[in-house]
């Protein structure tokens, strides 16, 4: 198991994790590019988005939905935050194992990358 | 009716279209920033994420399903892409209607906003 999101699921990784439930987890960015930076990871390791059969997307749903709860956690519900998702190498995806940034706190610039 | 989303849904502005469905339509940016730049946006008009109801995330879930076939079909699939979600004035929303953008086609940058 050399996936660094997988070591941490298992705990093997000292993580700030701010949530987890039977299908996800979130935790704080190492490398925060805001006040706030989370990842929500699925608990299952799937590569990237595109590597998500169309028939499990639902489990998206669910990690927006833990993002949204999370932004209103931590108070950027109303002020603004964004939601990311980068796959593959073009993508600017830097770990493979799919994960949902929330940023936020801080004003986002307008550029998407 | 003064949202510019909604004229697009009710076929009031001329729009290159990619897809449409009963809960969604796909579109492609009017100022694109890669090759690819689609926005999937639902017909409901709800006015950023932050405004969806913790039981209609699945919502997001299909809007993601469709941004991954329009990623294969535009075949940026393998090579890359990303997705984003601005909600509200920090994370950088320009139009007060739900959308969620799809780029690729070119390197995206690391940066996240």
């Amino acid at each position: 198991m050399d996936c660094v999101f997988c070591q941490i699921i298992a705990g093997e990784i000292p993580t700030d994790i701010h949530y987890r439930d039977e299908e996800v987890i979130a935790f704080a960015d190492i490398n925060p590019v805001a006040p706030t930076h989370l990842l929500i990871i699925p608990r299952q390791h799937i590569p990237s988005l595109a590597h998500l059969p169309d028939d499990e997307t639902p489990l998206i749903g669910h990690m927006v939905k833990i993002a949204n709860q999370l932004a209103r956690d931590e108070g950027i519900s109303e002020s603004g935050y964004r939601l990311v998702i980068s796959s593959g190498q073009q993508g600017g995806q830097l770990i493979p194992h799919l994960h949902l940034h929330l940023i936020g706190g801080r004003q986002i610039e307008a550029t998407l990358g």
